[in-house]
């Protein structure tokens, strides 16, 4: 068949098996067959959609263009002939019940805070989409101390200064930010917003605050780009590819479409398990395997944080830094240090800062917060030469949730915050109004708690007016276990003899 | 009309919409219409009001005479005709509802402890009360921490003195109390008592102990003066007004009304989030708000705190201290002092003393309480002489539930120790005979733990009484993040297939 | 009318005001009228029972002779007329509920730990007892540190030492003991049993262990010494009366009966309030009391434990000693020291030991446990010469549940540990066989822990063993504070329109 | 009647009392009368089988030859009658629920993580076996601490280093392994599953690793050994017998089957008490005991572990040592030592290693967990000489449920890790494919946190990659006191008169 071929969908239909596998995407035919067991997914993912439109499932973790140019020109066999039920059989009872959740969520004003949008999104996010935003890896522990240990950290505020005016802007990697703060990278931006990223790009243009751009956006990276206003500063976060010439192009053309900053992972050589990820494949699957089935297929089959990351390059060393050097000459942060000795082994590499993050929690379990490797890591950068040092930031990320947490971070010597899931879930409930709200919300935050830190700037910040003793102890909050407590059966006492009350 | 014209109720409920709006208050009937968009809590709250009367939302949180001394004498309309079945309409279901709750209210002698007080106004209380009372800023890390220091501070009791006669009186700025206690200044009274502030002046009067009136004071300042007796000494919580020559005649007057103390606040310079408190608006609205509306309206409509505070001047700083010691001949106290840098700044400064306060948490969360900052700053006015310093009071307030939390206090180094929510709790459940019992319950426990603690006055408590090394480690008592546990969702185990159970 | 009169239970009953009020004690018939305004519980408590028999609410709080010794012969008004019904009344519906919840028991083989027994109490307990034994201070911060203490200290064992036969008799004030473990004195002891602490003086002869007799016991003390056995060894705890003639007789009277050591109560000046035992006294009563009414009363209403107190000299200084030196020859131990100052005082006042302690949480609330001030204080005397010191012991009480317990408190210095209401609750639900049970359960506890701690006698144990670096942290457990919790409102998030739902 | 004698049912139901007692076992007939008061378990718990096959309990808590070898020949009284419904009797309504609930385990490719097993375990095992299993000892606060431990040590990865391969094999004693973990001796295997330990030797040959088999496996030694795979390395655990003798034959024995490595139990001259599986033995008697009666029987019937381990010798010392290097050339490991003291001495005693263990908090109730002790331990070893040391190996067990509990007990310095329970209840879900599960997941982990934590080999861990600076203050998870709690009454406030509402 050509290429312009109209396929009936009952054709489509018969071919819905491992033998023959067709799938439509956008309304495009495409036979997989042979690319079922080359799925970084698995081919049991694939297969549910055998015969099937595929779409749904499709574009919210698949760049528009990648079935077209990965597939050869022969298995794309044409447009699919039209159905004029199918926008009924997309309605399902779960679409008609995150409707009613839509439109019943609070109105905008009403959100206070950025836990606000965390608790409308846990409701109105499809229950795979908030798996995969929500998860954390292994036992969830990174996840949880990143967020308790901000509370750890106390405020001893100074008192009668002139705040009649204070002003909470700054500049990171030399561009004007309204905030401290700026949109950390999150993957898979459709599984929460149709507009997927471009609701943070158009937000942050309007509010004068700066976008990571995630590798593994939804939205393409020149879709994003083209959302952008004029000038607007974008940084690019980059997962490098086991083929550095893919990565060499990409990181070339970000910077040809006028992108600001590279900030390479450097704590995900291997994407953590993420194991509410992980069970929420089993409740879509029937149940039904057998105890001994599927061994074979488990390593593909581990939710979507595995399906989509298996071109992530686990030989990136600090020998890989000068050939960045060689291809860019945008400044290079290295997003995902962990200790003092790392952190000066970046300083010396020449690089232009680093983001201290546990990656959300994502990666490796009971790593360290950003925040408690911020105190040592200041430390060391000291031995270099004065702090702020105006060739290198340190930004870090993870758990942030009020303006008070960031300010806790810059009075320890941060240069910037990166907010990942706050901005994520403002989005996926409310859209680019969501964005705008939370950026509202900080702004507001950054007000107060500067007049009443008594900090007219971000320069009058500094570790006298924050009390982080308590941050090594990891006391204070007292966190569930709750894999332990649904296991650990608890002391009983002495049992009276029911039968005779 | 003349100010002295009759108003039929109907006429007036005939202005009620944004174009033209009528109020009545206190039976005189006001035009307020250009006055709408001036009003500091937004022109949304009065415009519920259009048309009525508006006494019992007025009364609470406005001075009685404000609204006549700033509208001109032309929107003085006259006074509303009286009317048979006004009464009826006030009692609310509401109204009944909590009238019940009076009527079974715990009898006065099986109140125990200041907890007790606070169980019966959270029932009592009309929500909207309980909300601006209850509420603090944010996260409400900081309200929490107020009374969590108190239990990381243990005592050491000394044994076989002769502790017939234990006495726990004391001079406070050079005034006898009878109590090591005073009244701390606390907003807005009448939302909890229709005699309002006027319930401690009272019973402060006829217990030998000292009231702080606050700036806003439900009771206008002569109101208070006019109930205490000759030579009861009070002391003024100020403010500070962005007219100056609204606070210089303000200190002036209470100076000749005998005033003997100016507390002058300085740790806000805005009033905090108070989400609790915000929420409650959007409690009583309809909630019928479209998701984008409402965005200009917002800053206007932050609860009751906001509403109530746009005077205070943000600009207030250390070189307006001279100006005070100008105007008054009172002494001057700093209150909502943090760190040892400002404590010495203000002993510097000439002042009298400071007050260690986070303001009851309402303001900078995630301040550390007062007490945990008094070892450090006691430690630190030592240095300027030997301690307690007859020229200089430290006094400490929030989260005081109980006399052994006061003698913690003092046996650090504290002067005398502030109450304001537990008194404000005793009237608000039982007018002045609440405050009258809870001056009781703290006499009796003074008793009991001075005798306890080996103590035969206050001056023979001192730091080998207590052990406060576990002070600065935030650990013991176990807070729950109700914001993270609400929206974090716990891991889960495999499951079974239940359908087979 | 003559003492031995025949009275008709008709005619006491009409002596049941304030005006007349006659009761029954023991089938005798006495006219308390004026003896109303005198009785240290107040009159109101007596008066429920005028014109009726008091006996079981007599019994337990008072010795059994001190209404017929206290009131003058013209007021013993003669033997109450038998009546056939009286056995009917008393069975009232609690009672019923009582005797089923006793014949329910677990059968005392099933109890394993003194837990049991607590938890055996709790159900079968009046409630009346129940609150009066559990009850603690204030907060009742104290009782829950005293159990929270021994789980902050963590052993270290030692391997490989013969412990085919261990041995964990010690010897007390030159006493034999089959465990290092006496019975600590606690009061009323009817309340749980009708045999009171005649229990525990029975269990204890057989076992070998030693009672310390409470001044407040529900038995007299001739009781106690005529169920001794010939030689027993027993301690007296001492409440010092204000009529040092009074305790003169009592500690003469109790050495010439054998008594061999005399422990006297320094932490009680003034008994405890005790909270959960002053609002069982509301429980009772019949709520309708005004909420103004009563205020007069309410000092003399304050549950059972004030009620009993009332002759307790707070005068007690260190200046008493030589007197109670110059009345008996016994051994002096100072109970409720708290401090390395007071132990070294007490050193130097050559008593022959003292008592660590806060009362069981009864007194001082927020005072360190026993086993925090153990650590201060054992390094305090060692500056007087080596440890263990024989002419000094150091007792330690509070919180005490196992074997592990005192074998902690034994490493790092004490001499040997107090339980109290451990063998309170075990024969308040078993009687004397609870205690016995409890004897052996401790002595199988001992006999592992020494083992497996590689100690074969006492003298093996020593700070080496134990960790107590987290012991003055108070963190740990997490306590929970019911107060602050019953009356915290905590913050809520957005909130979905429900109606649409 | 000779040994081969048939011997019908009916006449087997006719000697069931302690007068004559036969019993069925693997369907041969016992006389067992005599020995009815012999039996460490005591002879009430065999009288309930008097008359019955035992089978079902015999077999899982002795070796299969036990009875046969213990029992004088003319005991033997002959084969029991085959039955035709002898199924049926087995086949409970407790079986039967068994059975719906292995019929609905999760699929094996659903089990994420080793708490997945537990989670399957507790609902499947039998209530006995899961009560044995998982019980420790006293308040079981040592079993909670050891999980506790891990959560105190945190992570600082490293980053770029090329972790493309990371390998995480090791060698034990010699023996390579294919994960730096050994399968730890637990006990009764039978009680889980049908075939016991061989899940164990079975998976483990099939995957590399090495089993520790238990001195109270419910398969005999021998038959472990025949399920070997040729030159499958095996260690011994050993519990010493009060007769060494048996000891001897025992372990030489062994070592000639070619097992590799003794690992002698010094943490236990006693078995601790497990109140959980003592309190087991309540639900099954028929709980119509009397208060008062079997006082004497208490001893013998504690659960099954005191029940099995009556002959382990409480003697043994370290003057012992010399004799073990006597018998055996096999390398001998201390299992269970707790001290930088005892290590030192297991050090110069010449023996090949240590294992620090709490014994899965099954002994010594409070003692610290391995990880807390390996801290101080490594530093005392240090002062022997570098270390790692190859002449000495210092092994943990305890709590250990991830990959990177391992390498956080690594990068502190031990050899290798010991899993106990996680195997255990790995077979007791799911048999041999749930322990080959149970190895492919920590299989997966270790590449996944060796990568993260930029580990290529084990020899890259190091203490700068963890951060155990929090591990000694035992704050951070916040345990419950259940037994407290259950017990504890809170405090109440003043109370309503709900009559009126």
């Amino acid at each position: 068949m050509g290429a312009a071929s109209l396929v009936p969908r009952q054709v489509v239909a018969q071919h819905a098996n491992r033998e023959s596998c067709w799938i439509i995407v956008h309304n495009k035919v495409y036979d997989i067959t042979d690319f079922l067991d080359e799925h970084p997914g698995g081919s049991k993912i694939i297969l549910r959609y055998a015969g099937k439109d595929a779409t749904a499932a499709y574009e919210p973790i698949h760049p528009p263009d990648m079935i077209s140019s990965n597939l050869s020109p022969e298995k794309h066999l044409g447009i699919v002939e039209p159905s004029e039920d199918f926008e009924d059989v997309v309605k399902t009872a779960e679409d008609r019940k995150r409707q009613l959740l839509l439109d019943s969520r609070p109105p905008l004003d009403e959100i206070l805070n950025l836990h606000d949008f965390e608790a409308v999104a846990k409701k109105v996010l499809p229950d795979k989409a908030w798996a995969y935003y929500s998860s954390a890896s292994d036992d969830e522990i990174a996840i949880r101390e990143n967020r308790a240990a901000y509370q750890r950290v106390w405020f001893m505020p100074r008192i009668l200064r002139n705040v009649t005016s204070v002003d909470w802007s700054t500049t990171i990697l030399g561009h004007k930010s309204s905030l401290p703060v700026y949109i950390s990278a999150t993957a898979l931006g459709k599984l929460g917003h149709p507009d997927g990223e471009l609701n943070l790009t158009r937000a942050a243009a309007k509010h004068g605050i700066i976008q990571m751009i995630p590798t593994l956006a939804s939205c393409s990276f020149d879709e994003i780009l083209d959302a952008a206003t004029p000038g607007q500063p974008l940084f690019l976060q980059l997962y490098v590819n086991r083929d550095r010439e893919v990565t060499k192009k990409y990181v070339q053309h970000a910077e040809k479409r006028g992108v600001s900053g590279l900030f390479i992972t450097v704590d995900a050589p291997q994407l953590g398990r993420r194991e509410k990820d992980m069970r929420m494949k089993f409740v879509e699957d029937d149940g039904c395997a057998k105890v001994q089935d599927g061994q074979d297929d488990i390593k593909k089959d581990q939710g979507i944080a595995r399906a989509i990351s298996s071109f992530i390059d686990p030989s990136l060393a600090w020998d890989d830094i000068p050939w960045f050097r060689s291809i860019t000459k945008m400044p290079i942060i290295l997003k995902g240090v962990a200790s003092p000795q790392d952190a000066l082994l970046a300083y010396d590499a020449g690089v232009q800062g680093i983001v201290l993050s546990n990656h959300g929690g994502r990666q490796l379990d009971s790593a360290r917060s950003g925040l408690e490797n911020l105190v040592g890591i200041v430390a060391a950068l000291k031995t270099r030469g004065p702090w702020p040092n105006p060739r290198f930031s340190v930004f870090i990320d993870g758990g942030v949730r009020r303006a008070s947490d960031v300010l806790k971070a810059l009075a320890l010597g941060a240069s910037a915050v990166g907010i990942g899931r706050g901005f994520l879930y403002a989005f996926s409930s409310y859209g680019q109004p969501g964005v705008e709200r939370a950026i509202e919300i900080l702004r507001d935050e950054f007000e107060m708690n500067m007049r009443l830190l008594g900090a007219r700037t971000l320069s009058d910040l500094g570790p006298e007016m924050v009390d982080a003793s308590a941050l090594h102890t990891h006391a204070g909050l007292a966190p569930r276990d709750n894999l332990y407590e649904a296991t650990y059966e608890p002391l009983r006492l002495a049992r009276f003899n029911e039968s005779k009350l």
